[in-house]
């Protein structure tokens, strides 16, 4: 076992796993929505880019609606359905986010063993396997939070340590 | 198989699709690289943080020292051994980056099965499953270089697609 060379189906992440991996991720960037001065956050950027409520808008839009299309197979379009409830409020923000991280919670387990390899256009548009679809959600995820670090640095702000989930 | 419940074991990413993915996010990370102005790459930053040249650094630290730790159960102590080699030009981080690309290439596949759930030091410090040691290497990556996107956006640089791997 040791020396055996892998075969092309090793196991290198479990579906138990990576929903930890992502509810982690969840949690500290929830953690970096809370660092921001609430007006920062609506109003706040660099170089033109979003402000970090966006960010953190577009990743609700990803992860919500997002596990329903994994867990159901019924995709709406990305964003669909949000234009009319445009947060204002970092509260308003927090509240999104956790009914997000409860949906995740609850529809995760009822993912069908074998779903993750399925090739399907994620939101209608995007044709990947499922495994790689919820990566793109955390990887994501991760990018525009690595880039609400330096807004929050730039603001003279520590940012929650990367490492701790 | 539809409606079946997930056991605790279900396979969410297998290895070869675990090393697609780290190896898409480092092609990315390269036209980064490649990105800045030379000067730029060494010298620009934001809030006090470091300049796009040494998080890099930090990611080739990671990555090579990193998938030989992987393979072969040998850590080093992080960062170890490469004081003595700053690079100070592109070229230099490229060929640096280009070689752990070889590197993960060539150890991957000797990795045994079983071995991703193994729970082991790395760097003979942060103990957690291997598959996390892994997904903490891309995250740690895919968060730095979402730091490198703001300081491209602040130099009015147009950064490459973040989905185009």
């Amino acid at each position: 076992m040791e020396n055996s060379i892998q075969e092309k189906t090793v196991t290198a992440i479990t579906s138990d796993a990576l929903l930890e991996d992502w509810q982690g991720h969840r949690r500290l960037t929830r953690r970096v929505i809370e660092a921001f001065p609430e007006k920062d956050l609506f109003e706040f950027s660099i170089g033109g880019m979003r402000p970090f409520s966006e960010l953190a808008m577009e990743m609700i839009m990803m992860a919500g609606p997002g596990i329903e299309g994994v867990a159901t197979k019924k995709w709406k379009q990305f964003g669909e359905g949000t234009e009319i409830s445009k947060p204002k409020t970092r509260e308003e923000i927090l509240k999104l986010w956790d009914e997000a991280t409860e949906k995740i919670d609850k529809l995760w387990p009822t993912i069908p063993a074998g779903r993750f390899q399925e090739v399907e256009a994620a939101f209608g548009q995007y044709e990947n396997p499922i495994y790689a679809t919820i990566l793109y959600f955390i990887d994501n995820e991760i990018h525009h939070r690595g880039q609400g670090y330096v807004y929050l640095r730039a603001l003279g702000i520590e940012p929650p340590y990367f490492w701790e989930r």
